[in-house]
This record gives C-alpha cells, structure tokens and sequence, in this order.
C-alpha cells in the first residue's frame, strides 16, 4: 500500500494526491450522513491524462476506485466502502467548458463542471441544456450522466442518455476511451458509450462529455390542477399529451398529503384555490416564443379537461411570480419531508397506465406490514416515476424509519415488480438498493451485466460493492 | 448437417423450415442484388419461442444463423456470405402488433411488423411514431431497430434507438431476453439494449419491440430556399433551430446537380423558382395544430433568413399538393440516380458545423484519384447526415463505377476521418463497410467490441463476416 501511494503521488504530485486524515475525512461520506467509509488518499486530477496515470496504477496495484462527482446522490454509489485501501477519486478540479457551439447544438465539457453552470452557459449562446434536477448546482455532469440522471423534464427530453453525444472516459487499466464526438448520426458498431451512462462508477471514469443542446425555451406557462385520483391525472395526461405536443416541459404529481407537509413546514406558501382536493397535478408549457399563444393553448386544453371532468379546479399562472408559486408547491415537498422527519423514499417506476392500480394495490400490501404508515406520494407522473415515500405513523418516535425500512422496502418493490415496474427509476442503485436489484433483476440481465463488468474491470477495482 | 436439419424440422415442421433449393433462392440476395451467398435452410418461426428452439439447435451444432427482416438494407447485413451452412432465420411471420397504448405512448410489436403498418396503426389512435424512411412499406421494425435506422425525421425526433423503450430477443444459446418492457425511466444497471440496437444481428435476435409513440403532428408546412453555399445552409440551420425549436420536423440539402438529375430522370417535377442556384435546403415544420401559426411562423422565419442574406430565394408551401410537390424535389434524387445509371453511395456523417470545409476539401482529394467523376451531394443536413455520391466522368462507361469503387471510398473515408466524422451515419456496416470499419475504428472500441460479441455469441454463430 505504501508503495502503490508513493509512485501514485511521484507521479501526480502531493497536491493532486492527499493522504492525510483531515484531507480525506471530508470524503467519506455521502451529503446525507447516511453512508461513510475508508479510503488511503483522494486523488484530485486537473487532466484525462492525470486520471489515466492514476488509473494505470490503481490498476498495477488493485487499489479499489470510487469516481466521486458532485456528492449529491441518493444510493451511496459515490461513497467508499469499508476497504482501507480506497481511494476517492474526485473530477472536481476538471471543470472547464471545451466548447459550445451554436450550430451544431453541442457542449462539451470537462466531467467535473457543475450543471448549473452549464445550463446557464449554454443559456448565454440563446441554448437549452434540458437535464434539471434539484442539485443542479452541485452535481456534477461526469456524475449525471455516470447516474443517467433525471429531472423534471424528462417527459420532453429525456433522461441524461437521451443528451449525451459522445464520452471521454478512462477505463480501469488506464486506456483513454475517445469516444468524445459530437456526431448525430454513426452506425459504426456497437455504441459503447450507452454501457458507460448510467454504470455509477463500475467500468470506468468519464473524464468528459458532448452534450447535445435544445432550442431555448423563452416563455413558459404553468397550470396547477386539481384531481380526484390517479386515474383522472392520466385521463388529463393523455389529453395534455395529444394537443400540446412537444410544448409538454412537466407533468408533475402530488397527493394531497403532500400538499399538507408543505402548508405545515414551509413558509409563504398557498393554494391558488380555496378548496383542498385528493391530489394536483402541475403542468408546464414552454416555447420558442409567444407567450400569448402558449397560454391560451394551455387555457383552452384546461378548459376542456374541465369540460370533460378530467380535473376539478385549475388555476393558471398569469405572470412569472405565479408560476414560480405554483412549482414552489411541487418543489419544495423534499423540504417539508426534511422537516417532517426521516421518510422513507422509493423512487419506483411503473408503465404509466398502471399507477392507479399499484398505487391501490400498493397500500393494501403496506398496510399489511404497517397499518399506520403515512403515505406521501408525488413524482413525475408524465415519466411513470413515482417518488412513492413513508413515513411513521402520527406520533411514533423518529425511530421507526431505520427499523422499518427493509420491511416496507420489501413490500413497496414486491409490488413495482407485480406491476413490470422498476425499483430505481432515476436515482440508480449504488449501496441502498443493491440488495434489491440482485433480488430482483432478471437473472440472464444480471449474469450478462457481471459479464460486460468483466469485460471492462476484470480485476474488480471500479467501484466495488456498488450495483452488481 | 443432416442431423441438423432433420433435428430442427422435427422440432418446427417442414413449414417453417424450408429445404428446397428453389424455396431458399429468393433469400440468397439482397434487393439490390449487389451480395449472394448460400444457405441450407429458410426458418420463419411463427413465435419467440420457436425461435429460441431454433437458436439452441444452432448454438448446439455450431451453425450460423443470418437474421433477415425487410430485406430493405444497403449494406448486405442481412445477405448470407458463401458459408453452404448458413440458416436464414425470416421474421417475416411474426408480424402482430402486441399493444397500442395511447395513455403511455406506447407501441409493442413483433419484430417482423411492416414499420408503415405501425405507422398506419399509431395514426390511426392519433398518435405518431416518427422513424420514417423510403423503404417503410417493407422494412421490418426489428431489421429497423437491429441496424439503428435514421430517416428524414431524426433532426426531430432521434434514431430508431431513441425510440426504442424496450426490446424481446433470442439469445446465440436460445435464452430469451426479456427486455420488453415499456417504462420511461429504468437506472436498475448497464441498459442492456443498447447493444442489441444497431449490432446488425451479430449479438441475437431481436423478436419484439416496445417504442414510445409522439403526439400527432396534424399539421405542416415546408420551404424549399436556395442557398449559394453549404456555409449558407448552415447559418439557416442555426436561425431555424433557435426560431422554430421542436417544430423543426426536417432539414434535408442537395446540391443542383442533384436537382438538375431529377429534372432530367423524373417526371411531373418542377423547381419552383426561376433561377438555378448552387444548392437547395428543404425544411419542414410540424405542429399538433393550427396551420396558419405554423405557416406564419415560417414565413416570417424565412424572411429573416432573406433579409439576413442566408438563403437566396424561397417558396413556401401553401397547400398539401405543393408540399408534396417540394418534398418530391428531395424524394426522387435516389430514382434519379437508378435511372443515370450506378453511384457509388457514401453515406457519412460530420460535426455540422464542418461541413462546408469537407465538402471542399473532399472534392480536392477525390478529384486527385478521378479528375472528371460527377459528384451529387445530399442528406440530411440538420443531422451532419450527408449522402456523397459519387458517378462516372461524362462519357464514361457504366463499369467505371465498379472498377473506382474502392479508391472513391478509400479517398472520402479518409477525409471524413480527418474531419471526426462517421464512415456509416444510419445505413450500418455490414459487409459493404466492414473492411472500411475494421481500418478505421479506434482500435480501443474494436477490443471492446469483439469482446462484448464474445459475451453474447462465444461461438461467433450470429451472422459471421458482418460488422467485426
């Protein structure tokens, strides 16, 4: 081991390479304090170069290797395990935008940058980076698209895979994989890249990214409606759907319950409309130009929902501060579960035309472990993707969370897979549901998974004990 | 052999495994008739598991087995080499639509449906399913989803791949993989499918298909403006995609000799303009409604481009039989071609934004190996998706063609090489380009690529002496 961190800082210097305690202890945790682990340096690259002479090594000496972005994720992926031997391998130092270009719609960039920025950077050239999610402005692309993350406007753009062009990446013997184009179109042989998003860390290190962009989206119309139940949000989703097109930016979904934890714990915030209903639905609009025309086509379709009882009240945003109000509802439910204390989360996904079933069904199978429960379900229904969340009964001690949750866990996935839905619809696996995916997963995917690990890890050292 | 064929008869019945001479001549060629090889049987299973009966026979007594969809292909993947061993496994009679679902946006079909029957099928819910290409009325959807087909549509809505949510296929061993699933958002591992999308059916057989279905576009509008120069389509690109955004449904070039080709060769067309100009850029816009919006929209896009001299003159479409008639000016260069005899068709992809410098470039290195060759430029412009074809000096015999064959594509591959373009943009490898893919791939991707097919197919069973 001593040898191994002796030639790893020769080469990349003590600056790149820290070793001391205080330096690495920051590191081995996960942002939530759920997960904490060991590692024997963290390694800070400033180049694909740099990651490759680390790689050629970690490789050499069969270091185990956790990648680390931006720190935000939910299932531990980017957390070290028990293994002294560890070393944490952070992008963040490589964070510079290569190019963007405004015909060919593309950016390229660094893995270490920071989403947000991108977004924005991209919105100076008049273009659109659609990938948006909550921790945008500290995650990191390399782990967004390690994670194929989601968002809230996966129902018009698709998940991260659906925006990723090419991939520069290191693999575990220090080979540079150059698969860093910005092509629309190439039909030559296997598309290598797609094995790489969404493989949290296990068959290498994606050192950059080519992103495709969107046209800007410059103004936007938000409507919150209110249903009686999951199978009206769909009936108003299939409505939605059909006449507004690819203006469709949001379906999003939340219980009543819901809606309750944000009035409670959350400040300065109010329902546009006086009664309270089982369940809302909000959906956004966006375009090119001419706010006027998106707003009435959005009036109009609502109009209809009503007419043909596919919602029961609606209120439009008239102005930006509305609409703002009107998402801070939907946005702001993570924050009132902070508050509410510990929730138990599964971020599920279902064919979209089965979540009034499962969630029927799905309360019956949990009220069977635990008849108390409290339910708070919300998501993005236009994706099929419920964040379906528990938490312990009205007045039981904090406690019950961590004491329940394999129990419910169990329950709640028995029932996604009754439904051909998945346990990890954007969030991926990592630690917290590794046991489940194993369990659960069909045995030839995983037997050929392990395979394709060995192919590009044959000695194990890309994350290990994350996914497979 | 014998023992074989008597083994997958008694298993399939003499229906579906055809023996006589005369019953597997048909599948020997493909449509061009540029491939022919030999086969000792045509299989046409009437079910998945039927197939996987098959595939154990096969993988048992190590007999290669090429899959055939449509027979619509350019590149002979789907053509048997000369092998006397060779098994033709037909799709053609697993052909039902599983599912339509106009709530999920979904379309689940075997693999040998007709994709204009889908087509046909989604419209007929008001629902669209975007991949469009000529051959739609005898391409099959699995040889679509196996080569990753393109089309006229993809500036819009992506390649075959991103319409593909899940795939059903016939493992080398007989194991079923049941990917077939219909969920928008599914982070559980390595996606799986996105190998068998595009592998030309070297990795298994594809026998279903779950794809995501678009809103209907009810209305369109088109423009045909001439442009001076490819510098000048791209500056309309970016002023078209920023301005329209989604509604960009297509954005396809051709250069004049293309258009003087089709003056000549067809019939009942006509430029509808009076000048003649160096090139043509064809852009259609789709809405789900309101045709005079969109077509306003155009027309005021249009003129910008005018006043900002991007394009030199224009005709905007103003009913469906003039759209139609614009369209036809794109549509029947390919005819045109047939008609003036052999081309030697390249079809290649580049960053867009380089185009213009390689279609200079290009001529000067192919003008070094043949002075006079006649050169017809087209594609699909918006997607960097050229088609460079090349034919015979004037006054050249048709032999020229078979003869340059090899040195023509040897100097434009070099360039587009040269330029981080792609030898094959959506029309595969197969055994047209395999020597041309075995040169020029990155040797890191070839690794991994051979020895992912060895994960799949250990006894290189499927489709031997296509794509590696």
């Amino acid at each position: 081991m001593q040898e191994f961190l002796e030639k790893l800082q020769a080469a990349l210097g003590p600056d790149v390479v820290q070793t001391e305690a205080a330096d690495i202890e920051p590191w081995l945790s996960d942002w939530r304090g759920v997960y904490k682990g060991q590692a024997q340096a963290v390694v800070r690259p400033v180049s694909t170069e740099q990651v490759a002479q680390c790689m050629r090594l970690c490789s050499q000496y069969k270091v185990p290797v956790v990648t680390r972005g931006g720190n935000t994720g939910l299932c531990g992926a980017a957390t070290p395990d028990a293994r002294p031997d560890n070393i944490i391998l952070s992008l963040d130092r490589m964070n510079q935008i290569r190019s963007i270009d405004t015909i060919a719609n593309t950016l390229v960039a660094d893995a270490g940058c920071i989403l947000g920025n991108l977004r924005r950077a991209a919105q100076e050239q008049d273009r659109l980076l659609p990938l948006s999610l909550a921790a945008e402005d500290s995650s990191q692309i390399g782990g967004n698209v390690a994670t194929n993350a989601g968002g809230v406007n996966v129902v018009r753009y698709g998940m991260a895979r659906e925006l990723v062009l090419g991939i520069e990446a290191v693999l575990p013997d220090g080979e540079i994989f150059n698969g860093l184009q910005t092509l629309r179109k190439d039909n030559t042989g296997y598309d290598l890249k797609q094995l790489l998003i969404g493989s949290e860390g296990t068959l290498g290190v994606i050192t950059g990214v080519a992103l495709r962009l969107h046209a800007p989206t410059h103004v936007r119309s938000v409507v919150l409606a209110a249903v009686e139940s999951e199978q009206q949000a769909l009936e108003l989703f299939r409505l939605v759907f059909g006449a507004c097109g690819p203006r469709l930016q949001a379906f999003e979904f939340f219980t009543d319950a819901c809606l309750d934890l944000v009035l409670t714990h959350v400040e300065g915030v109010q329902l546009p409309f006086g009664d309270r209903h089982p369940a809302y639905v909000l959906i956004e609009l966006a375009d090119t130009a001419n706010e006027e025309a998106l707003t009435q086509l959005l009036e109009e379709v609502i109009g209809q929902a009503l007419e043909q009882e596919l919602c029961v009240d609606a209120a439009v945003s008239a102005s930006l501060a509305q609409l703002q109000a009107l998402w801070r509802l939907r946005e702001e439910i993570s924050e009132a579960q902070r508050a509410d204390g510990p929730h138990l989360k599964h971020d599920i996904s279902l064919p979209i035309e089965q979540i009034p079933a499962f969630v029927k069904t799905a309360e019956v199978q949990l009220r069977k472990v635990s008849p108390d429960c409290r339910l708070f379900i919300f998501g993005h229904f236009g994706d099929g993707n419920l964040h379906y969340n528990v938490s312990r009964p009205a007045g039981a001690d904090k406690s019950w969370a961590a004491e329940w949750e394999i129990r419910i866990a169990d329950a709640v996935f028995e029932e996604v897979m009754a439904y051909g839905g998945s346990i990890s619809a954007e969030h991926g696996i990592g630690q917290l549901k590794r046991h489940a995916f194993l369990h659960h997963k069909d045995p030839l995917q995983l037997k050929l998974m392990r395979q394709i690990k060995q192919v590009f890890d044959p000695d194990g050292i890309m994350n290990p004990g994350k996914v497979l």
